[in-house]
């Protein structure tokens, strides 16, 4: 039997101690949104939270494009997904493609960092959005070309994510049994040795 | 007169509604940082938060090396630091440099979005950090070559950033008046009608 949504919810939530920020250990990216929408309140709040973001020499490099189901955009942002990603992403209320200027705006010089920090605005959106009770899903697998033709995105600015915003739907609306599957399997991450090192090659003693 | 630590900290916390997650708000980036160590249990619980991030595909791209004070991963560090890092990197207890895997595990192709994860990672500890009365400072300021050389990081991962981490400390013990300056200032942000639009060129409307 398909788990509902609030066990799949649970089974995502990471297995670790109290200390930790809980949006961290409960943000997840579900693939089944049901229809409700996102309050323009809390639409406006999860950019606020992106807004403060570090980045380097405060640039600010990320730009979000957002399409609310119905607009042009939502339309757009959809043509662009993978044939994978069209079974589930478009039930979301809200889509967003995010992109990066490439460039400093100071002097025009290259920004080595400009994903790398509208890597850091988004996961802050996504645990805005997780601490709003609303659930995120982003997407590497759209056609950048197409989205940048679709939506006229400059080409000083570099693709970042696809992310299907909204409330968390029923695991059992999915189009397939392999979606179902990925929804109501825990969370997997690698282990801390693996990921934090005292040198190249050696694990770091963690306390 | 100087602000203090605290004064500091309350000028950059961002003027903006209490839905925000609060660590959002009241993370910034000081320069100044007093002598006290982080914990081992801290420090693995900022770790513990980055593993949770998302990535594309799950890969997890991000490696952490970290060097607390006296180490000589700390020492190698510091000898990549720009010069204007160098002033006051160093007396922060713990430096991490992040690295990422410029290549899928699974089949070798190139991960476009390995920095934009290591973004994220990386966010996700300086929010853990502020959750736990810590600062963090991430630098572009470094030399990669150089970096990559002293800490034999192979050819396929990309520099992240270079992280300060500590407790925050006096501004006034920063070297010179132009960083207490910048530590004693507001943060500033573009407006969201520059950062959010719902077609190229076009602000959305939020709530």
């Amino acid at each position: 039997m398909t788990l509902s949504a609030q066990e799949a919810h649970s089974v995502k939530r990471a297995p670790v101690d109290d200390a930790l920020l809980p949006v961290v250990l409960e943000r997840w990216s579900p693939r089944s949104f049901d229809s409700r929408d996102v309050s323009p309140t809390d639409l406006k709040r999860m950019f606020e939270a992106a807004r403060w973001a570090p980045s380097s020499f405060n640039e600010q490099p990320w730009r979000f494009i957002v399409g609310p189901r119905g607009s042009e955009t939502f339309q757009k942002i959809v043509s662009a997904l993978a044939v994978g990603n069209q079974g589930w992403a478009p039930k979301a209320p809200v889509l967003i493609l995010s992109v990066a200027k490439t460039h400093f705006s100071q002097n025009n010089t290259p920004n080595y960092y400009a994903l790398f920090d509208l890597g850091a605005a988004s996961a802050l959106i996504t645990l805005q959005a997780a601490a709003l009770g609303l659930a995120t899903h982003q997407m590497a697998g759209f056609d950048h070309d197409a989205a940048r033709k679709a939506l006229g995105i400059p080409e000083d600015y570099a693709m970042g994510s696809v992310m299907a915003l909204g409330h968390q739907g029923e695991p059992s609306a999915l189009p397939n049994e392999k979606l179902v599957a990925m929804e109501t399997a825990p969370r997997t991450r690698k282990p801390l040795s693996e990921i934090v090192l005292s040198a190249w090659g050696e694990p770091a003693k963690l306390g």
